[in-house]
């Protein structure tokens, strides 16, 4: 094994420790500030884990979603967060994301790059099994969030619940038990007043 | 699959937020704040990723590693973070955690709060190569963080080079290449004067 691997290695380990400056609109469950991609991105795995048996597909390969979820949101320490309710950002994210990811993976050994490139890709793209589920649960961690602090960052947006059922329809394709349980979720919200109707 | 189930995992994963909150010893690299738990473990989830092919033992699980390194300060949440220089704090870290695991581990349906339970008892047992191999990349990258903040948290603890290399002597067990790398970012450390000799 080369020197410089484990060189290159090292280097994008350290790199990569700026995804702990990264905040989101999400707030912690205690409110106490927002969450950033690091904690995010260890949150998902544990989704990923504990909720794999809930996809439509059986047999998903439970370490291909772990990646995907591990590394989904590293392109942000270049991008920044871009809020899924943020018309206008979500315009030029796919640009400002792929020069991210340029220089992230560029900074591997060229094997592991190109597999962590791909794996990105491959979330984004949301065709395969696992992708879908990574998307899925993405999406279900910060309704999660919202639902226990009442709607925090649905309320500073004025998000309504038609769009977050739009939204969040990606959850349905990975999982109609988890869908069925954030359709709930989404309607309560509406009732208790944490969502717009 | 039944709605308990699911709810029981929910509430898991609502109860696990709180390992955002506890704080370690460790600066991040940019050395703004204290590094928490939630971040920490994906960080060790992408070192397991990224260094596994490192490990004396060929063919690692490499899902089960960063399982282990995903679940395993989970006990924290309770028992707090124990600095591992720290000799008296040491001494009944076991009991408080056992405890925090009995507590946690039993909000998730039986079957899988069992495999988590065991998994972290791998973890803490260390003698599989994957539990060997999660708990060196658990010492390496507080070692990398430390380096890379001039030794900030072995200055404020007084901690000495004899003292690292002897904590620090499982990155050896899990892999050789590894630990020659630790070995020579210690000897450094002594000579930029990050690290008492």
């Amino acid at each position: 094994m080369s020197r410089e691997r484990l060189q290159q290695q090292i280097a994008f380990i350290i790199e990569i420790d700026k995804l702990k400056h990264v905040f989101r609109q999400t707030l912690l469950i205690d409110r106490s500030r927002h969450e950033n991609d690091a904690e995010h991105s260890w949150h998902l795995a544990m989704l990923a884990i504990l909720l794999s048996e809930h996809a439509n597909e059986a047999q998903l390969d439970v370490l291909h979603v772990v990646k995907m979820v591990l590394i989904h949101d590293l392109v942000e320490i270049d991008a920044g967060d871009t809020f899924i309710y943020d018309d206008k950002g979500n315009q030029d994210k796919a640009e400002r994301e792929a020069a991210a990811a340029d220089r992230l993976f560029s900074m591997l050994p060229t094997d592991q790059g190109t597999q962590l490139r791909q794996l990105w890709e491959e979330f984004e793209q949301r065709q395969t099994p696992e992708a879908r589920f990574a998307a899925a649960i993405d999406r279900m961690q910060p309704l999660l969030h919202n639902y226990m602090t009442e709607g925090s960052s649905w309320k500073r947006h004025g998000v309504t619940s038609k769009k977050v059922f739009e939204r969040n329809q990606v959850i349905r394709d990975a999982s109609e038990t988890l869908w069925q349980y954030v359709d709930e979720l989404i309607k309560s919200a509406v009732e208790k007043g944490y969502l717009q109707p």
